[in-house]
């Protein structure tokens, strides 16, 4: 089987990894040269989207803002998966919003503005404090806002039209501020034939709105809210693949407030905690295979390599530690890898921590801060 | 870090996929025709050992059987680990056997048998039953004979003499017959510091020669005597990375029958089972990083896939069950991938197993007959 990926980053290097045990080999499309390459070791294998379609048998994606000609053309080829409708949803915060509407699932109230009138009625229907984001293009805390405080919504507004101006079909989606306790995410892969399997609930922390550090958590009531946004989301879009959501959680009851048409960073655990990992399991879904058990099989907790290209070796000593290079030139706040930590019993994935941020550097790791002992 | 790998098969591959997170780089050269090769994707990068060897930073190999001209070649840029002296021993049975008894390991008695009267010393000498080996390039039951009855002595030396006629250097050694009740295998590491980590036994069932089905296994006593003798040979060859040692157990008492320096088919079931794989700790080893953790964390048994190209797929829906594929192309009797199988509490292997045994073949998978409901 052979898979093509829109995209070829470290999503496309670690599903490569994943399907090689399998006899699936991948290629990926850069999207921003033409060319395909193996995303593992990123050798140039030839260069257009029609090459690359016509030596796949199934197309998927690794991220989501993909110009709409890429996929209307990957759409027309009959192999791509998961539905290029989601990967649109996932690239456009108006149209995510109204699919979340149209799933039925819970989410908080927004308005999209597109003009300096649209904001005031957004300000009258969402209410302050709002959160601003850009609705394409947005990803990792770029491009977002806080209105708290009517006096700065001039100032805003400058930056939001500079914004809007810079590009063609851009907006802001207004949204309401969710005083939410944490944020926690499931991430869940839809077969060709309906079956789903979600992993259990991770935990997210966000430094700087990027990820820092995800636990696998078990809490069945929420599992059970997640799960069934999970299908209806999945179902609503006819979904392959693996698809993650991210949601707040207010006082027990879960928000949903982004999906992801792809494996995701806060899956990434999985591939020391659970049965099979999320990579795997998004290549048996597109390539029509059974999906694997979801089973977490360790209490594990990732935590993100941000703008490091080095670490202490002696961590690769640490009982239950496991490092994942994605292979990258150094780069300020770049994702240039994870940390997997394992443990076998209760309590000792918190000691694991500890002895981490005990050797880490914290002004790199700073979610690491609170194991500090 | 870059690795060079002799031999570009499986082992090889799999050491890529293990080596790729570490954002370690492996090349394989292609000792039969002198090419540099990708070991995943086997696409070609150049070829020359000269220019294999410059783009490294440490030589190691996948097998033993390789011309000694090219292992002299690498020992002589300085870059080669485990040693070549061990890749020699593992490619010829008399240096294997001195070996053995250099490192006063307990080894079955033996002799060299070079012309007709050879063999009549050695009938004398290690008695029968007696198993026969030749010394160079039999492995996977290939150049064996046993000999139980006087009168076959004529028939199997015109088939030892033909042999020993076949290539420069061969001869043929003889091995007292251990009337073993099971076979089994240590697989460890030896660091570049000298510290060593062992996995757990496991007990190796072999069909026809060539190993079927191998299964991590808890025996104190055992382990204990395999890990000193282990160490042993380890020590005596100042060994660095992963080697395996296969012992007959004779009563509780392990005999070396073999080693192999390098990762090892009966050392694949830690993929799953273990908390780093063979194939990660021998990179950390010959690239000087610490070892990684061999703890046992699930109770694992692997399969061979001998000669098969294909699997049901609803063996991809069975709990526990991890498929590896190579790769290969098709061929009789050829290994073309393996099945781990994995178990989180006690008796549900033997389950698994079972449920194996009904839905494979059973001529493929002879080893699961006994397994079978």
């Amino acid at each position: 089987m052979r898979v093509l990926v829109l995209g070829s980053g470290q999503l496309a290097r670690m599903m490569s990894l994943a399907g090689a045990p399998l006899n699936i080999e991948l290629s990926a499309y850069d999207v921003t040269n033409g060319n395909i390459v193996h995303p593992l070791t990123q050798t140039v294998l030839g260069s257009g989207l029609d090459n690359a379609i016509a030596n796949a048998d199934v197309i998927t994606a690794e991220f989501e803002h993909i110009p709409h000609p890429i996929l209307d053309i990957c759409e027309q080829s009959g192999k791509f998966l998961p539905t290029t409708e989601a990967i649109k949803a996932g690239g456009d915060r108006r149209l995510e919003k109204a699919l979340l509407d149209n799933a039925g699932v819970r989410n908080a109230k927004y308005a999209v503005i597109n003009s300096r009138e649209d904001f005031d009625v957004a300000i009258e229907h969402v209410g302050i404090p709002m959160v601003l984001k850009s609705a394409l293009g947005g990803y990792d805390g770029k491009g977002q806002w806080r209105l708290k405080d009517l006096a700065d919504v001039e100032n805003i507004w400058a930056q939001m039209a500079d914004c809007i101006a810079s590009s063609d079909n851009q907006a802001i989606v207004a949204e309401e501020f969710v005083p939410f306790q944490r944020e926690v995410s499931l991430v869940g892969a839809r077969g060709r034939d309906g079956s789903i399997a979600v992993y259990p609930l991770a935990e997210n922390v966000h430094t700087e709105g990027v990820l820092s550090l995800s636990t696998a958590i078990a809490d069945q009531e929420l599992q059970a809210q997640a799960q069934q946004m999970f299908t209806s989301v999945a179902e609503s879009l006819n979904y392959v693949g693996v698809l993650a959501l991210e949601f707040f959680d207010l006082n027990g009851q879960l928000v949903v407030n982004e999906i992801a048409p792809r494996v995701h960073n806060s899956g990434h655990w999985t591939q020391q905690g659970a049965e099979t990992c999320q990579f795997e399991n998004h290549l048996r879904a597109v390539c029509n295979l059974p999906l694997g058990s979801t089973q977490l099989i360790r209490e594990t907790a990732m935590i993100n390599i941000l703008g490091e290209d080095t670490l202490p070796n002696e961590l690769l000593a640490m009982d239950g530690v496991h490092i994942h290079w994605y292979g990258k030139e150094k780069r300020t706040g770049r994702k240039m890898g994870h940390i997997n930590v394992c443990s076998d019993y209760s309590g000792e994935l918190q000691r694991r921590l500890s002895a981490l941020a005990d050797v880490l550097d914290k002004t790199a790791f700073p979610a690491l801060a609170k194991f500090a002992r």
